[in-house]
């Protein structure tokens, strides 16, 4: 049974100040939910049209029809559940990381933390722009990564000025990524949609590197900013073989 | 003014039968509709709030309220334009093929078609099964460059049969690409979102190629479609280099 306080609090956290003022989120879909509860994240609350077979404490019932008026997406699947937003950890500035200024689509910071599980990236820095992880729908497109990406808010500014570490920045006018020996430790920033890198913030780039553009002149312009990260990890990963 | 049997059309046309009984595609918004005006697309009409200054036959000024009431998009932008479905051109079979096994997700399709663009892929070869590409989500996805792509629905098991063509294609088991020497002209095969390269087809495949997963076991398990394609593009591109 799904009470009224229940609605409340689930419905509120789609808006990031009530997620930052309770310190949940909310996850949807059963296969997401069964990775999320395999990780250190802590349950809060899971609603469910069938048991999980899990601490019943945590575990509320509830039917279809409840679902819906819970649920964020079009078509709900099955299961909602409400996680502890766990604490940021160091960056431990000992690898790549990838750096997002203003990244401001659910669904590209959803797949840059995916393409940053598969290619072992262990921290992603994001700044204070950028869209917020716990965004229902970046959480739909990390497809459970992002409980093993190291994801921290920061002062980007701050953070590139004191990293010791080379920063490589994704530019149109950059070098050809391809002629480039890539460094196993570094950050590489990637810009916001529409208006690319910050100009605050391409005055700290060391390197720029750009994806050579192999259509006719009227080709499109760019390429999307996940697409483009993408790639890019790609070239800094394979280089270590 | 919009009079109902305008209404009537273009709500129809979010439905593939009738953009087929038709022959007739939306497109919204104002860069990309001008965009389709400079390439070689036949418009068949064009609704919207402020004038293009362009064939006062197909123009058609109607109010915000208007355009709200026709959009497909939550937040309209300015214009919809009804443009003519171009007839399939012959594939050309002369160059890197990008062929799809039942790609099913609109934006999936969308991204694919610029990335072909963007890396000068001109034949984008989609099995019956895969999404639409007049589907208006495909088409807000793709930026223009469904314009520059040539894009051809055919029977995938007999394109492939008949192909000369050597036919690589992208499983999890696959040879890392990294490794392979890849050829100039080919044919890469992109699976179904869910379940990859369907059996028949996976019997007509030359060379599995795959992309290494850097992260550890607990890593994600896969990788999404269009990354997963924008990455292997630009390996067989860097190749030429």
């Amino acid at each position: 049974m799904l009470s009224k306080s229940h609605i409340k609090l689930i419905t509120s956290l789609k808006q990031k100040k009530y997620r930052l003022q309770h310190g949940f989120f909310v996850v949807e879909g059963v296969k997401t939910i069964k990775e999320l509860l395999q990780s250190k994240l802590a349950l809060h609350a899971l609603y469910t049209v069938e048991s999980f077979n899990i601490d019943a404490k945590s575990e509320i019932l509830i039917s279809e029809a409840e679902l819906k008026r819970i649920s964020f997406l079009k078509t709900p699947n099955k299961a909602l559940a409400i996680f502890k937003i766990p604490e940021e950890k160091p960056i431990a500035q000992n690898g790549l990381i990838i750096a997002l200024d203003a990244i401001r689509d659910p669904g590209n910071l959803g797949t840059i933390i995916r393409l940053c599980d598969w290619f072992g990236v262990k921290d992603l820095v994001c700044s204070k722009e950028t869209v917020d992880c716990f965004n229902p729908k970046v959480i739909q497109a990390t497809m459970g990564s992002v409980t093993r990406v190291n994801i921290s808010y920061v002062d980007l500014e701050l953070f590139l000025n004191e990293t010791s570490l080379p920063i490589y920045g994704a530019f149109m006018e950059g070098e050809t990524v391809y002629n480039k020996q890539l460094p196993e430790k570094g950050v590489l920033v990637m810009g916001n949609e529409a208006n690319g890198v910050s100009e605050a913030i391409e005055a700290l780039i060391n390197e720029k590197i750009s994806i050579p553009r192999f259509g006719d002149l009227q080709a499109t312009e760019s390429l999307n900013v996940a697409t483009a990260t993408a790639i890019l990890l790609s070239e800094f990963r394979r280089s270590l073989l």
